[in-house]
């Protein structure tokens, strides 16, 4: 077997080879102001190790990625039901996108596109008060990770609130189609906070255990229920680029606007990346450089 | 020359022969509560008479019509700068459609769909209080009416935001794209407000003589802007059934989803017909029946 | 009453003053290698005089403009029958787009966008031999012309032919939803030789005058349908740039790629510009511009 | 481990349990006679077994199956140069959609959607004879699946021809947008004879060995193609059901609208079912449900 961690300092170095690193997300302050020049990895083992390199101490906003969590809380909530107000299949647009939104009626595609992602938040805020449902999704995560430390970076929920005009449209449209239990501004103001959550790539790889499916792991849902999220990751986590995602790494993923990835290996480890700068898919542009090295050297692919 | 009086009221009395009245607007109760078995029509001619006939007394909510009022006193604010927000070609979509916003990057296709109105709104609000430029919408439209009678129904206004979800959708979207100089919350209140405006028939077609252009009637603005409004009229005024309009009746017309259409004869009259079923397009559908007939046996056509 | 000749030179020598002649269509050799720097306008009156300035004598692709010609004939062959193959509303898309084609189940939006023309032509063609199908239109065309100096250029329809792919997708696709009665091949033959009409503005401006509805005038088809001609070209005959015709200039017209325009002021007359640079909507730049300019100076607005 | 012997009886058993067998495909007379009440399947494992039970011994049309063969051939010939002209994302649509295609300008979105199917097949041909490139990809699957009585049904190939006019349709609108290297009748004259491959489960489940990526089995592509095959068969293999099938089976497949249904275990299996009704997304629908079963029993998915 390969030295993990030789690996992980290798393309941890790598990264810092070329500048092309890619567009930090522009559309709030705090994702803007960010050096896109870091990169780090980290990722659990099945055996229950830990192995980390490059910039793996610093907390960032991992956005889109609580989407597995709060789907994976859903699930646990409505069951099989979740899916008659959300599809699962990849949506061929961008992550944002309200013009599929029409053409379906107000069911979102999947889980993972803005819209999908809201619909899934109403369903775990339910008929409680948003922090309620907010401490769940916390703890969850807390949980998953086993670490106290994750915490939600309010100024960035309130950020994303007040430059949050697309997914108010999103949100508003859902509500029109029938499609949201809660008023727009309470669902919405969820789905801002939980999307504010702020790990290091230690703490996500941890909180990625839950996904490996492996004796000792933190067990939170069912093996079937597992593979289940897995395989949406696969087809649908990064959004219009998730067949290249597939092609290039092989694996269960899903990334997040502030450029962190969290990837499954099944059964064998649970990867984060970050690294700030995107692709034109909204996806970490170095980030999913180092998944495809890693994949590659670890022989790691679920084909 | 017909005698216009017996012409309309033999439309009048033909329109009930037949109990296929369409389906009154659903969303919200000030309308849906309305009977649908009601007709009126009225016509202000060039030489200065009001013809009416059937239910003419009738107050109703004119909805999308005062989307030409707006526009008219948006243009006199912004001149042909507006037209760098808003476009002027049929939108081939439903009249609350926001596929198109999202094609074309948050720029209406015309000012007579919902969010072109929104946009006109927006310019018409510009940085005022929005007491304010209702204010001068509502003072615009008594100015062309010759009449102090005409008000907002509050209720109605109430009532649209209440259920105004595609609205709040289609602003936040176009605040999203820097498409509104002001909150969406602000504009679509304005909006709310001034397509709760309520008139008779009779009120109406005197509103509308402003885009006769013949002497003697009110010179609301110049000869070249009514020509252009009625062309915006003709090619957009009926969503995505305008083209079957101007095939079946050949005049410039705006249809409000209350039921009212107005028409305008170039030169000769500006009519008014009020029947609150709708047919698929969201247009009156004993309205553009009596249009077509009104404009027959009248040989009124700008063809 | 102004004096015509007199604007039409006037007109005519204004197009000369900028060099932005727009671009040729450049899909056949047959159009792309043409000069743009060309300029004729004439104009047939309901008094039976015409009036020519510029390149009058020259002849031009008519192209799109006989899908009005087209369209007269198979209204007379299927009256009101033919609206289930066709609709009658702007498209709110490019003239050749087969993406409406797919949401409308094949069913083409209007009978002047190319969709719709190969239905129309379809109608035309029934269960004839292209050739006697197109005797008849270019019968037709000469008969209202009062010139049998018209034909078809054999050239373009080949280079059409062999250029054809967009149109050959239509048709196929038409096909594969039933919409063709002809095999695609057929269909498209006689569409692409009416298309290669040739006439010069002259022509073109007479062969117009069936639409005019004057006494003296060629009829050719009645009154009512004169009207529903012109309002169909006025809401859809200049593709995505209807609403901006109709704005800018106010009369019916129907343009062709050639760069040719026809346009009726109902009772008025029958004018015919061409210049062969197109604007960015595929209809010709400065015709456009002329055809504004002379209606202002003329007074001449359907509006 | 589990009996597979016995397994695939029992789940060949359970098909017949319920009437449910949906709709055949209809657009041909080959594959609209057939009887949808049949159902077999065969798995060849990685350790050199072949395994069966139903209706095994059948030939049937493998239809879209084969674009997997032909891509794997296309991308020996073409390399990556072939995604500069087919892209490898999931399509959200129907796997004859043309809108799609207008949009992403003549680009397909994946290789397994008709449109990128015949622009892979136009690869394979290159400047060849059409029989030339059909004996290519003839004996290609003969060696998979080490067998030469694998052929094309000339019968069915004529039929797609007769009734083909939707891949007429896509086939010119690539060539409009430069995106074909042959005339559209030469390479899709090619594209049905492939298609029209017919083989029993048996031979499909050989066949398919190459992808299992396992020692002693064909080695007919590298390990790092095998893996991006496998990749594109998950996220793109079953239209616009891709993700309900990753979710429900977990593995990579690929369906043909003749009912067929090749399914990949990496490094363990591969496994062809059969059953000719089809589900709403056009795959075949007691083979889908066969395939959910025989992974559950077998803890077969990849992840």
């Amino acid at each position: 077997m390969p030295d993990l961690d030789q690996i992980l300092n290798r393309i941890s170095s790598q990264m810092h080879d070329s500048d092309d690193w890619g567009e930090v997300a522009g559309y709030i302050p705090e994702l803007a102001d960010i050096d896109p020049a870091q990169f780090g990895i980290a990722v659990a083992t099945a055996e229950g190790d830990l192995h980390a390199a490059g910039d793996a101490e610093i907390p960032f906003s991992v956005q889109s990625i609580t989407k597995v969590f709060t789907l994976a809380i859903a699930l646990g909530r409505a069951g099989d039901q979740l899916w008659q107000r959300v599809g699962r299949e990849p949506s061929g647009r961008a992550f944002n996108s309200i013009v599929q939104l029409e053409q379906e009626q107000g069911r979102p595609r999947n889980p993972f596109i803005n819209a999908g992602a809201i619909v899934t938040t109403d369903e775990v805020l339910g008929n409680r008060p948003p922090r309620e449902a907010l401490a769940e999704i916390v703890q969850f995560v807390r949980s998953a990770a086993g670490s106290d430390d994750i915490h939600i970076n309010d100024a960035v929920a309130a950020s994303e609130t007040a430059f949050g005009n697309r997914n108010f449209a999103l949100a508003h449209f859902l509500a029109s189609c029938g499609n949201l239990k809660n008023p727009p501004a309470l669902t919405l103001g969820t789905y801002f906070h939980h999307c504010a959550l702020e790990m290091t790539v230690r703490e996500l790889a941890m909180a990625g255990r839950f996904l490996v499916d492996a004796p000792g792991l933190p067990r939170l849902v069912s093996p079937t229920r597992i593979r289940r999220l897995n395989a949406l990751m696969l087809t649908c986590g990064h959004y219009d680029g998730s067949g290249d995602f597939a092609y290039r790494v092989g694996l269960p993923g899903k990334s997040g606007v502030g450029g962190g990835i969290l990837a499954i290996v099944p059964g064998r480890a649970s990867i984060a990346v970050w690294s700030p700068g995107l692709n034109r898919y909204g996806n970490s542009q170095k980030g999913t450089e180092a998944l495809a090295r890693l994949a590659r050297a670890m022989d790691w692919s679920v084909f």
